[in-house]
């Protein structure tokens, strides 16, 4: 894409011939966008019928070659979503395609549609328009997952693992309550998508090559048409402006990084050393000699994918840096860099949804790995602090002494007898064995936001309510 | 920062010496954060006093207990206000820093202080206020350099210079719309702060190491003390998640691009090929030989920025990336991407603002500048639309046979005689010229968003009520 | 891409069914890379046949399977090169698409191809291979890039321009010497490719899935058939290493950055604030009612896209951070951004060698442009230092002083009288006025690596020398 | 750094004062660079050193004023090195700092000094050999770990544990095997830095400001007395070029991949799901109530480390995106992130050091783990082609078979009755469970860069050659 008065000419008869010779080969492969911006076609479409339908209405053109422009474009439409459209390289960018098309469907009268108007406003207002159409199919993607990981979570609200901090288990907690995490973090990406996206519902059309027109163009209306809340306040900064693509291209890359950490726990998970969970058939590949090999691919390719994704933002920032106002060519290298992104994020989220529920949960070997390693030593700390008033250093050192008692017994903390624990502390009394079983520990987690089965059911009702 | 069961203990008086041998100096090195999160300490006080008020109020930990540790935290702030703290990288970071000192300060009852939390959710509260703090003050400089944009402009509502597209002179237009497109992206950056700051509003306090905890804790209170919104909803989310300082910094990657932006064309115009502007011995260095050469150096320097932002960016990103649940000791290495880039942005902020008020505007040389490359050939296509109803493809046209008249006779456009426009088109009158000139041309481009000098009248006034 | 034993089974006759469903239609889109990794058929049936002929030689295979194979792989790679191969995505990846064609050609004997190899070192080989031919095709196309830039240096070797810091002038330079910074800038870039080239030129077949293998191949052999300069150390690293994509992308990088700087440079001295070069039809696209407007569109396009190469290696890095060995399928996400570097750099050096060729060099603007500014003052301090004595510090401030007269005359440095000049310093003779022109000037930068005409002369002999 | 003809004056008693006003605090702060370069100034004095030598030989200072400089900066160096040397922001940078003070302690001689240079070719000149010794002191530090590594292979070329793909047991490898994977990335690592450092290894003293200097300097003779292999061939491109660091950094972001992986894997082999490996006291952090929890934090820091020193490369390639020549003040933004990522990675390298010397292997739970799972599946594949001749893909066959029969039974695959295999296959004889032990499995690997243990202790042998 290009301003309207930028072109390569010789091959271009819509606007003439000032140019003796006709670009050279590698400058028409570098300049044509054809190859990857045919996708906005919808919208550059879209935006010309709203674009014309002003025009008519504010006079500046004849009622008539409005009705022409109107149905020769609906025409193209077809054209194109009938697979009869043919994309040439030649006319560079959807919106020479389609008004070339559209002069060869109705003749002289497509020459009005470009009044008042540019290529610099037109590509942001297709672009806009697109992002937005991905941003919510995005947005119902995201809601896909969050359902998904909430109906594992309900199914498995005491089911219990060892929770861990730096790969060491450390105290108990619910699966559910894991499981819940990940949908507060895909929580906050669709707030931030959001948030984005009322951002980026300003129309730029009408902001022309660069400093507005002087035709007497109504810019609400074509918002209204184009379902945009307002115009955009500033022609310079509206045909210059890419922060909208670097907004999304952000919040995608911090999903994409959320989906990485899943992704590295469902690869920890269905490896021998864990067998937490099993993936089917559908979403590993196997080894026709090797049984136990399930190898998670389609978690390993999620995990890999922000990188691509952190790349289209570090791609599209280094392309804006530095450029001064307004539209510079550069700027055209805006768009593969979100198309990807938004293929890469939808192929990762339907490949997680599938992989949760599909993922069949071990819970015996989930359980098994609570027993070792004292998980519940903290609870005997807050026990003594709770019940005793100890407070919670001395408390800490206590529980110290009665784990290295058990390490040297070669038995569980909830194995030890009474006598023993009164050998630490006289007011001990039996209750303690309760709070030292991993059910005991989970169930004792009820403050808010904690990993208690009854609070995880809670919270699952809430989450339902919130993202639902 | 780590989890309150992970610390080098051997140096860690308070939680004992199960450890046969110190830590290697080498660890030390690389583990200790206090050369960094000491930045956090009033945030961490004021923490650990909503934390200490709560505990109190619960019944949890005994009155007494609690106003000797209310004390004791206002004795610690005070003395590291008065400089007369004395950090230890053996007590490893602020947290065990200013407890390890409470505990000399007021004895025992300091082992109260750390009852139903952890280093993990103490570190992350810290971590959100202080980077609250900072959005905050980044509101306010942002703000400040918004307000000196509009007073610009407004005092350069008709200057007029050629607009540029591609780095070529394309159309004229004003100088106050030019500096109101930069209005525009700054408030967009702080809509996206804005935004930021509304999702990193939660407390995580409460959270304790990863899975809540028993204690009968209120976190509606905390937060309350805190100034949060609410408390997290999921505990090992709240541990494990950096997501707030993420957003920050694509946030402020964007923002630093927009500078580079308003820098580069502030070096372009301090050129001695543009001249349209000149900074004063305060925002530039000069030669004692060369008088010609005010290097804009500040200006360069705010170019350069975004990278270390960027860079920050893409640090944290690959820091997270692929972390399985909850709290791992990576996660240290979040504070400083976001500490610099805080730093970074505040004095670009600063000195952009200084060269905004600075600058000198050379009306002269930008009128001067408009003059050639027949700026207003736009007008006079557009006035044989809209004046004679000629379809805009064939306006296109005529105008290019006019420039190339002009051009032969070495004339501007607005110089050509009323019969030269007649053989292009019979119907061209008298008032074509008054379109021609610059002041004509950009004068007319009176559609919202549009580069007229009353709409740039109007639209400061718009941005003085929606930013100022 | 996967290790030999491990594949999406139901779709894949070659190694059977254990998988009671076919993957899901998610799994298949994510997993297969045929889409991208076809374009290494030629060098997977390299190594194929490399591989064939060493099984062969060693006794693994009877010589008459290994001449069947031999022969369908060179009818595979026929109706390849034919257009007439169904590259099939139930088929996965090119591995798999070769052998099961091969198969169908040859029958059972095809199954004694993949004896002794798998896929994790057979990609490994085909990739690395594909990037050799890639960085060899590079260096021609960067030495032709300098070679263009040479020519136009030894045609300009005494033009003269304003040498620039701070796109400021500062001192006149030859346009020879300016063109010559950029060869520099090549010739590191080419160095990298070739050690880049030699660090990757070890053959990583044999390495099997991950361990080695027990038949007694010859790596030696098939290292020399396939032109790799050895057989890489270790098996485990073999499959797991990435490292030569990497390297590649950096230097790719670093080349993307020099050839912004370059368009940048032709922006610049294209924009009608400059003049200093004209772009023909060829290389920029115009306006056609704006003559003077030749926007310098592929100068832009190259200067953008050296965000999309920082993009790929930002890309890769996150990808491969923090993997455990052996091969894990992350590693597939290593060809895209590597296939989407080369590609992009070829046609930025096609376009830049283009335009250099192209650019009409206006010579007696770029004069003109050393005129103003006192470029010459340096000059003037090196006089007093070199031929009276004076230390450079107070000739300095000398130097000051005349320029100080020199502005308050109006008048340019070599335009002062002699009079004038010993007023500042009595010595002073007459013989001044030749260092101060810029012909002068640029001309006495006679030091190794300077600026002068006859240095630009030498220097274009050597460049010739060491590049061409 | 700047142009020797840039500075912020009114501070600057050294050049004068042409400016009428101080610069501003903000331009003070945005613009100093002592806070970071000083620590050039061992580099920037011996360039000075180097230079005043050249000159007084050359006949361009005076021998009387040579000697007084050499003195001069020998005493600012012994300052500096006795920590009594007031580093001052209002002198800008490491160069001016040491200039001012030999002006104290010299008097005017010390103007003497600055003839035939600039602070362009000055800062290119200390920074590249600061980074020259930074470069000799990691390849001492990679080496290092490349001898703990190599040392741990040799004590483990027999200790057996499951070689992974897609963190899936594969095959038995030996340890010594798997070392030596880190060996050979840092053997790669440590040729990229030979590489950068031969390529940076050219003196840009002499190249001035930008254009070379009329003196009749000797820079052969500076390039010998500082180590450089030969003065750098344009001065225009010696200025401006930041390729050196760029470079190192892309090298260091590699090298920082490397050790990311590494660290994940210690991070897993210490977690109690692999209990593979144990840390000491050194260099984990524990807990004093959870006996099992050593938390791997330096691992987990040496695994985040990457992020920063990736940030820094994208940093410095972003910041000379697009900038024209010659030295533009972005460049001062050069420095940071060279020093940040050397600091980062010595400490790393030092922390990974300790922990393979300190590593203990846990030999009986690495053989554990290899028994289930069929890891010597695929040795029986290879046992039918190469025993009895059977087509490979038919042996796969057969053996997912054996595999299936054994999972029936519940039992290993080497514990079958010969009569059991012979009903898969009737030539299979007594000898195939010699093949099926995991010893035997890993013993059969004999292929050059196989897992075999008297290939592993070949590959120390020759690792020691190569290396060491």
């Amino acid at each position: 894409m290009a301003d309207s008065s930028s072109s390569s000419p010789a091959t271009n008869k819509l606007w003439g011939g000032r140019f003796a010779a006709g670009p050279a080969a590698i400058m028409e492969r570098i300049n044509a966008s054809i190859g990857f911006d045919k996708i906005l076609y919808r919208q550059d479409i879209a935006g010309s019928k709203a674009h014309c339908a002003m025009l008519v209405k504010q006079g500046i053109i004849p009622a008539a070659d409005g009705a022409a422009i109107q149905a020769g474009l609906d025409r193209v439409l077809a054209e194109i979503e009938a697979g009869q459209f043919e994309f040439r390289v030649d006319r560079e960018d959807i919106h020479m395609n389609v008004e070339a098309r559209l002069a060869e469907l109705i003749g002289p009268s497509a020459g009005r549609l470009h009044t008042a108007r540019s290529r610099n406003d037109q590509v942001a207002t297709d672009f806009r328009l697109w992002l937005r159409d991905a941003i919510d199919q995005l947005d119902i993607d995201l809601k896909a997952l969050q359902a998904a990981l909430i109906a594992r979570a309900e199914e498995h609200s005491g089911t219990i693992l060892p929770g861990m901090t730096h790969l060491q288990a450390a105290q108990p907690v619910t699966l559910g309550h894991h499981l819940l995490a990940y949908v507060e973090m895909l929580g906050r990406d669709r707030g931030r998508f959001v948030d984005a996206r009322k951002r980026l519902n300003e129309n730029p059309l009408g902001s022309a090559a660069l400093a507005g027109t002087p035709y007497p163009i109504d810019r609400d209306l074509t918002s209204q048409l184009l379902g945009f809340d307002r115009p955009t306040a500033n022609s310079l900064d509206a045909v210059s402006d890419r922060d909208f693509a670097l907004e999304f291209l952000a919040g995608a890359s911090i999903l994409g990084m959320h989906l990485s950490r899943l992704a590295e726990e469902i690869v920890l998970w269905c490896s021998d050393r864990f067998r937490f969970i099993r993936l089917s058939d559908a979403f590993s590949t196997g080894s026709s000699i090797m049984p136990q090999k399930r190898n998670p691919d389609a978690a390993e390719l999620v995990r890999a994918k922000v990188g691509r994704t952190l790349g289209n933002f570090t791609a599209l920032m280094m392309v804006m840096k530095g450029l001064p106002l307004a539209y510079s060519k550069d700027m055209q290298d805006d768009k593969e860099p979100v198309f990807e992104a938004v293929e890469t994020l939808s192929l990762s989220l339907a490949a997680m949804t599938g992989m949760i529920g599909d993922m069949q949960v071990q819970n015996a070997a989930m359980q098994q790995a609570t027993l070792g390693g004292f998980l519940t030593a903290t609870d005997l700390a807050d026990y003594l602090v709770m019940q005793l008033g100890v407070p919670f250093r001395e408390a800490h050192h206590i529980t110290g002494r009665a784990v290295a008692l058990a390490e040297a017994r070669g038995v569980r903390l909830d194995e030890l007898e009474l006598s023993d624990f009164q050998t630490l502390h006289p007011e001990i009394r039996q209750d303690v064995h309760s709070v030292l079983t991993v059910e005991g520990s989970a169930g004792a987690r009820q403050s808010f936001g904690g990993t208690a089965p009854d609070r995880v059911v809670a919270a699952v009702a809430q989450a339902k309510a919130r993202f639902l």
